[in-house]
């Protein structure tokens, strides 16, 4: 409970006007299992390197995409993402999440990845609690994604239900 | 085939800049069922009448929404396609749609609603056809929805596919 109290403290006091916001938002180690031993912080900063961005995607095994296409999805989102190791002056990207959104009803959340260095280490669940805390500071009330069938229990373990009511995610395909 | 092609010829010369785009879109009844006789068009004008749009809405049996937020929501969606018959000097708003998007990888369509009195004829068709074909001329691949149960086999209907690769629509419920 530390933890996550600390964390959203941070984050309440950083809410509102998502699209400009680029404040990094420390994370209390409190709570976390190892390597914990060097800071972990959250930024909304949506103007990231995008080949470090790449080379996380990278890491978990996602297909390559154009970085023009890229950037404009970063900067057309609603909010953006990403988790970092400080490790003295230097820091390294462990984690990225973004958003797209009305700003009103709906918002869906796409590209959750967390570096396997640092996976099974509740990364991924401050990742999405962050992310989750700052769509709900907009009043955003119905908060989706579309979950690999292997995460799904990941997923449910946050809160989200499969399915709920019989509503069924759909992908349009090409005749 | 004719009515279509000629719909989407008519799409094609308005493409790009979905945000601004306010041009009414001339569909031809060929094709249509009755009442068939008055002109039925599609427009991407976002500065609706939102009593209209909530009478609409009204009229399918969804729940009221405040309009402050709805007006937000049009405006920072990637499209909004609204559908009107033509009656002489005035005109109704039978059919509405709309897509969030990052305008890059993914689009999500919402709020996917055609006036009782106009469905069984095709309209919703039309509405939607339009809409991905918009989504499409964006370059925007990954063309998303969440169906209710009940509407499932008409977005199939459509080209989309239900949880593909076991890919899961999952719903954030607060503790």
């Amino acid at each position: 409970m530390v933890f996550w109290k600390s964390l959203f403290n941070v984050a309440e006091s950083n809410s509102a006007a998502p699209q400009a916001n680029s404040a990094m938002v420390s994370i209390q180690t409190v709570g976390f299992d190892p390597p914990g031993k060097n800071p972990i912080v959250l930024s909304l900063n949506r103007d990231l390197d995008l080949y470090e961005l790449e080379e996380l995607c990278d890491a978990v095994g996602w297909a390559r995409r154009p970085l023009r296409k890229l950037r404009k999805a970063l900067q057309n989102s609603f909010l953006v993402v990403s988790m970092w190791e400080i490790r003295g002056k230097t820091r390294r990207m462990i984690g990225f999440a973004r958003a797209t959104s009305d700003g009103a009803f709906n918002a869906t959340i796409w590209d959750v990845v967390v570096h396997p260095d640092f996976q099974g280490k509740k990364m991924g669940k401050a990742l999405m609690k962050y992310l989750i805390k700052k769509i709900r500071s907009e009043d955003i009330s119905n908060i989706t994604l579309f979950a690999d069938s292997h995460v799904v229990g990941f997923y449910d373990g946050m809160g989200f239900v499969e399915d709920p009511e019989g509503i069924k995610g759909m992908f349009w395909y090409p005749d």
